[in-house]
């Protein structure tokens, strides 16, 4: 079901880079219980004629918030370049006050792994799942109107945030024009990812009932289940750098692509960085 | 005097960006007192055919070390481009146990501010201006060898970097191909200069003895102390934004700008992020 309340969204901070306006502002989270939470948007540079910018959502890693991207990514340029107003949310809730969120990185706070939490006390603040999906968008319309059109609404992301821009994309065919990922956890439910394993035992629960939750929330068991259906998407872009000291351990690209290729899903390789096991 | 003692430098970190290699480096640093510092470069693609790449030092503002430039410019897409080795040093000697430098964000640990400290207890460790000067290129070439030509070597930086920068060039003629800077402190001695005035005061003194030392650490004075000297550089160039909430609190661009003009040195207008004060 789509957010439908009202959102009062303030403006943080706002400056310029290529032309673009690159602001963040905050709103109250319904999804994340009542928690104020802030976001980033660049904006392409505006005229009188120009279109509705179309949305790139992006969702960041293990330990980040609404700013790396924004800080680190140089995205002002493409976004001025490709009219698509680029939006980066935080990567958890902030200030929940649950057992043990800050005391680890890959963990509660920096770490909401885009589920939604079924387990106390999580669930009242740990729903990322449906904050991207439902809330998100509501608050990037409050803040831009006119400029943005939500409805043409893609997704990416970076590890952890390529693995909840994975699931977004794959759990709701029809809502988003593509799907990419940056270095994405592949397959967070298997016995090995342990950064998946950990944060789904947490969140979703860990005995044998609760661990049939866990393939909801993962992109290859995903693609696995939508076998004898026809391809979401007509690709998706998946870059990996084959040297990432994480890449067999915690991502698995190779699961995967082995899944995309039993259902019949293109998967693009990308050689930016070096050679790409996704062919 | 040219540091000339032997530097064994250890190799921290790796790893590849637009073809190039991005390597992070420490060692024991006899200006710093026998401390430990890191610096980074980012390396051109090397070719069996390839040059000696010139060295481009950037040093950094206040409050970063030597990772901001490197994860947060994409310079690596420059560097590539154009052949040149960057090389971003520390803003400060880490660890040095000094009363007071890690109590504010503005001075001690991240403030190192390019000078070479006179009091105690700051004047042990406190050395960057001389440590950029002579220990960092030393340092540079045991480090990348037959890869880079340190003779061949520009300076830029940003804020307190820029300063720095600008200092060094203009205390050693000679030494460096080009200057530039981004948003530099250009008069960091000027009584409205609060980042410069706390750091001078601090690691030079403040009696009216030590107040005729701050001038040679300051663009501005030593600008218009060449008046009647032939201009160091064809053109020096400064880029500012011109809605930074410090341009005329610290940054003081038009005080640099005045003095080139006295003196008859050509400084170069950047219009990146707007308007710019500088003609």
């Amino acid at each position: 079901m789509a957010e439908t309340r009202a959102i009062d969204v303030t403006e943080v901070s706002r400056s310029k880079a290529f032309g673009c306006d690159v602001v963040r502002f905050s709103f109250i989270s319904h999804r994340l219980g009542g928690l104020e939470t802030k976001f980033h948007v660049i904006l392409p540079p505006s005229s009188d004629d120009a279109r509705p910018a179309p949305v790139l959502i992006y969702l960041s890693g293990l330990t980040c918030d609404d700013t790396n991207i924004i800080q680190k990514a140089g995205a002002a340029r493409a976004v001025a370049a490709h009219n698509i107003c680029l939006v980066a949310p935080d990567t958890s809730p902030r200030g929940a006050g649950a057992p043990g969120e800050d005391d680890s990185w890959d963990f509660g706070t920096g770490a909401g792994f885009y589920v939604d939490a079924v387990t106390e006390p999580y669930k009242r603040h740990y729903c990322m799942y449906s904050f991207v999906r439902d809330e998100l968008p509501v608050a990037v319309s409050a803040a831009l109107g006119e400029r943005v059109d939500v409805a043409r609404c893609s997704i990416t992301g970076h590890s952890m945030g390529g693995h909840g821009a994975l699931v977004a994309a794959l759990r709701s065919p029809g809502k988003y024009r593509s799907v990419s990922a940056f270095s994405p956890i592949c397959h967070p439910s298997a016995p090995g990812c342990g950064w998946g394993v950990k944060c789904f035992g947490l969140y979703l629960g860990d005995d044998a009932e609760a661990r049939k939750t866990w393939a909801g929330y993962d992109a290859t068991e995903l693609m696995l289940a939508r076998h004898g259906m026809p391809a979401v998407f007509p690709s998706i872009l998946i870059d990996v750098g084959t040297s990432d000291t994480f890449l067999e351990s915690q991502l698995m690209p190779s699961h995967f692509q082995d899944a995309c290729a039993k259902v019949g899903q293109a998967v693009c390789e990308s050689l930016a960085g070096g050679r790409s096991p996704l062919r």
